[in-house]
């Protein structure tokens, strides 16, 4: 049972600038490690700072713990899962073999979620995702539809010319992603005339679909800034 | 004659949940058929799926035309005719060529429509686009307009040192498309200067229009929504 | 001296509708003409037509000459020129070297304008412009310096490396269009390491300073509305 | 000491439209000296009218110095500082090795801020941004964190198939900046299914981040024009 208090925000005065600051490097070193060609001694530094970074969240993971009442209340709370995923890791991946290493460290990442905590732009788009939430679901779903008729269309058109590039309504759907959005990276596109008129259609009714959630979170974002205000002034 | 009635929104209380999940996985059956290489057993598999699909469609379908009343006045109408679509291509592609079903089997689309009936979003933005409609008719042949005067123009720019690419003004409306809406696939663009300061300028000019019918559909939205609770409020 | 009375809008009744179709299907025409390959037979089909709708376009503008008081009014206002400039080329081409004709040509496009006196889309975009022309202006105007600016600066991450592509500041002008306004053809873009962070700069603050003339287009363009509104209804 | 006084802003009358034009103007030449293969002639041609233009400008700070009161308050004010900047290239580098001269060339584009003091635009811009400032840095820095996030997803899935291309986390942040803009130049994008698939989510989730500071800037926008209407409506 996940417990759900505000436990996890309890402050510890500086010492949460301190983290936050561990947090964002330990996110840099995350992606240092990963420039191919380091030199052995800067490889052990990244993990010399790795294992610092770790001794710390442990520390204030467990003073956490203990600090917490109602007793447990922490250790089962969204951010009390957040915080032992964002350290596990490095405790687990010590034991293992390192061909599974790789998937684990990526578990690293949650750490951004820690930061969530202490970050007041989070706290408003969770507030703007609870007020837009069934909304955004709706409307998700019908650009979902959107792009499941834009993929299956352009597979009739150019299923035949360009087989190996449109084989399949799924390889059809990456297509969608690249041309709804507006990103067109130009691995993808139609040849044929039919898929080309299909396409300017499919741009010209799809563009606004796909626009309306991310309008949607805009105007459910000033809302929770509205009510924020409102709650504060009280 | 299409009657103008709402029997096709009649409920069959679970039904439609079994129904719209039948029209769902129908539409995921439809884009796994497409995957190049399926063994001979998953055709089977899949072709079982569409059978028993239909079956239910027709099942459905056969009640909603003897349940309704005014008599045949489902028959007639948009929810009874696309009802009819999804599920005669089923019927006839067993009876004629293999070559013909291809095209045939692209109607089962018109399941997406189905889902619509049980969908509040495509409600709203039906009635979105009935407040916008006149406008979006107006803006939308305006953005027409920008379109042809983009082709146009590129066209006489670009089609002596490109007469592969732009060879028509109709070819070069395939720039102005993947151009104005900012797609850019990057398999056709100028080369000629006269050609890139034609396009900054189509673009500094067009974007805006083209934008304007995405925006007024965007409002035309946000009031279908407070007419909607309006009249659920009363 | 140009005139500037509203005769040029002086109606003819169902006249109108016949000479709005002919400007429609003139523009066709003038993409049909370019494609190449066509046959003898459709290319005098196509000047037949051409020929017809000039002596219409000429019949009316003869009329409308006759017809407008004060006098002359008409032949030296907005759309009396706009009216000349769309039958002249005919009349043009036909006296001179063949070379020369496919500039005048595009002349023809001018009957674009033409459309404008009939379409109130036409009508209210001229409103809206006339509402936020100060304001696009200066707006305007600092897009284009940001324009500049990412043309000057990624001159100088990128000329070394890419000498060919980013030759001068004006070919990175080039560059700063495709970028700023997200199209990314994929011609041109930085490959060394100083540039991509300088196009991730330049793009985290340059988007908003590209939308804002749009966005304020837009908003001009519901208070034409409005106003065409209140100003119908008195 | 910074001083913050309205002296740069001092208006000479006429003087003022030479010194604007000069800006312009010296804009345009240095984009015109990175012509590759300009003659000897035009090159000259250049250099004088960037010496005029220098002393002009040197001209216009040293009567700034002298003029305004209380004294010296002008030379330490952020305009007095960007019109030094904006000439001191010029002197420094006729005294340098020809190598580092590119670099100092560079600061002639802060002639463009010299703009700033003269465009109303730019002080709207200013106090546009002076309005949104907080919620800039915020929601700024979770775009961030979204493009973080991509990155190191990204690299993820394709590092193993596409190793040269995305060969690091900071390589497939550039990756990030293409897709998350919608730019898509086209040179790395993901062709393992995962990445195509997180490449869905991500742009799904992000795009609405990203685009949140824009919305934000250009509300802060029409509210500082507000704030001026009222002001000088006082």
């Amino acid at each position: 049972m996940i417990a759900r208090d505000e436990c996890g925000r309890v402050s510890f005065g500086r010492w949460d600038y301190l983290v936050q600051a561990l947090i964002v490097l330990s996110l840099i070193t995350f992606a240092l490690e990963t420039i191919p060609g380091l030199s052995q001694f800067h490889r052990k530094l990244l993990s010399y700072f790795e294992f610092f970074t770790v001794v710390i969240f442990s520390i204030e993971y467990l003073l956490r713990v203990i600090l917490c009442r109602p007793s447990k209340s922490y250790a089962f709370s969204f951010f009390g899962i957040v915080d032992l995923v964002a350290i596990l890791p490095f405790y687990i991946s010590s034991g293992v073999d390192l061909r599974t290493v790789r998937a684990f460290r990526l578990l690293r990442l949650f750490r951004l979620l820690k930061l969530a905590r202490y970050s007041s732009a989070m706290q408003r788009y969770h507030r703007a995702f609870m007020i837009a939430r069934e909304e955004l679901v709706l409307f998700g779903f019908t650009a979902l539809i959107m792009f499941y008729l834009a993929a299956a269309g352009i597979y009739h058109f150019e299923h035949i010319v360009q087989p190996e590039i449109f084989s399949s309504v799924f390889h059809s759907f990456w297509w969608a992603i690249a041309t709804l959005t507006t990103v067109g990276y130009g691995d993808i596109y139609p040849i044929t005339v039919g898929g080309k008129i299909f396409t300017f259609f499919i741009l010209m009714i799809g563009l606004g679909f796909v626009a309306v959630p991310t309008g949607l979170f805009a105007s459910a974002l000033s809302r929770a800034r509205d009510e924020e205000k409102s709650e504060s002034s009280k």
